[in-house]
């Protein structure tokens, strides 16, 4: 079994090819083609942490993939990452253990904002006048990221709860070329930006329905887990067309959740994002109507991505 | 993250203090002191092969454990063995990845020998006039090894289908000591022994209970999933103590399955084996008794030996 670490994946893989190894991924998931067992939880209460496993095969493909994720969150207190995780690529034709990545939960973070990308790819109106971040954090960066190459647009609005890590959000986005605005009011982000991604834990919604202008796009990333939500659910409900990248995991939990509960939107206006890409339709009809990716994270990702960064690496380090 | 292999877990192990850490883990797991999230299982068809995935954590414990088994049962013509596996050992303190220990799946097959060796220290009769072994395989050879330490009877009685595969383990049987009769009729191990275990994948019963003898002890361990049955029904009723390692599971599988849904046994009558062992009563009350041990593996015992063989490789190895 061949292992590589954080830094050797970070720099065999080339993200656009990920990106459509992830949409191959979603496609597959919506065609029924992947099996993907119950996920693994663990409750460390006394050492505030928790751990999931998560695993997926994508039927007839050479590897199935194993993910653990951990997050301590008194780690930083101890001078330890909150999060770390790793994953195993075994052989499908043989079960051997092909390859241990241990990524430290950067290809969680990647697979995640490759999703918020192709979401964007699809959905994102035609002229994008400013881009709207909720949240400061790994993943708030990572989307940012990952929306460069869709657009020239580099206006950008980020919402976050403490000046300082505005501040240093800020200097990253600088770093990009982005031209950045700071607010701790989530109303500025909707009334200066068309294309919105929420990545944060909020436990109540940030975004109101009523702020949001014609023609934005929102995915949505934070709520991956029951209670989680940063959209309203009547902006869930005012959206034109909701994709999701699970029908079944989004009526659990995830934004779209909140509304379905509340009865404000039937369960048959969920379009999977597996199926809009297999379908090569445009997914919004125009620059006025409002569209919403909700993406809860779905263990084909790490398939998918796992697969790639396995042979991604095996191309860039054939000595190890 | 350390990485042993399996020679070097093999080399760094005392069975004796894995059997005490096997039976604490019993215990802890019947106290309801053990995590175990459900089992992830995969379906390879064209491969002819599947895995599954265990975890489990013992509260309080420093360690938690992901153990990942894999069959494909072509292997074999390719030179490959079908059965392959590791476990990953993380902090339940900082989530941290640990330990890998590719072990090949050794650790799985001796903790269920241990398990074994644990039920027949509490429930064999005192004197051992013959052990039966059903089953010549990699499980027929570890329990007759763990049985060793717990009585000084060489008499031993293997049963197989075919006779490669006796005289194989006759070989092997004969290097230990023992003096081996090969038979390929199961009421002769039966008639001879008072110590049977039972080893084998069957699907339809192979001992019955006619056949056995006052006073004799069965473990039962081949039984691991659906379907699968080497005891009659009517064997499992007839025995005077029935010990099980999970009431839940054996209520699932196992050969107490059956008889359960044939309503030839109540679910009161099961007794736990961690339960057992915390009583520290005997499990036999005389020598006219028959005592059943129905093993069907939990995950506990993952977690339990592989914090072992963590120690164990640490101690060993120091330069690892």
């Amino acid at each position: 079994m061949k292992i590589y670490n954080q830094t050797q994946i970070m720099g065999a893989m080339d993200m656009k090819v990920a990106a459509s190894r992830i949409a191959e991924g979603f496609i597959a998931y919506s065609q029924g083609r992947v099996q993907v067992p119950p996920v693994q939880n663990f409750t460390f209460e006394q050492a505030n942490g928790d751990c999931c496993i998560k695993s997926a095969w994508v039927e007839g493909s050479k590897t199935f993939t194993v993910k653990i994720s951990t997050g301590f969150y008194d780690n930083p207190a101890n001078g330890l990452a909150s999060n770390d995780g790793l994953m195993l690529v075994l052989s499908a034709q043989t079960g051997q253990p092909q390859v241990l990545l241990q990524d430290e939960g950067w290809l969680t973070c990647i697979r995640t904002a490759l999703a918020g990308r192709i979401a964007a790819e699809r959905l994102a109106p035609s002229v994008i006048s400013g881009i709207g971040i909720i949240g400061t954090g790994v993943q708030a960066r990572m989307q940012l990221e990952q929306l460069m190459p869709l657009t020239d647009c580099r206006r950008l609005i980020v919402w976050g709860r403490s000046q300082a890590a505005l501040d240093d959000y800020r200097q990253f986005a600088q770093s990009l070329g982005f031209e950045v605005t700071t607010t701790q009011d989530c109303e500025q982000v909707a009334r200066n930006a068309n294309l919105i991604v929420t990545t944060t834990p909020s436990r109540q919604a940030l975004l109101q329905s009523a702020w949001i202008q014609p023609g934005t796009h929102i995915t949505a990333v934070g709520a991956d887990g029951g209670g989680k939500q940063e959209l309203e659910a009547e902006l869930v409900a005012r959206a034109d067309i909701i994709v999701v990248d699970s029908v079944y995991q989004c009526s659990q939990y995830g934004e779209v959740s909140h509304a379905c509960k509340q009865g404000l939107v039937a369960s048959e206006r969920l379009i999977e994002l597996g199926k809009l890409l297999y379908s090569q339709a445009k997914g919004r009809e125009n620059d006025q109507q409002i569209t919403l990716a909700d993406l809860t994270g779905v263990a084909v990702q790490d398939a998918q991505i796992s697969a790639y960064a396995m042979q991604a690496c095996q191309e860039a380090f054939p000595g190890v």
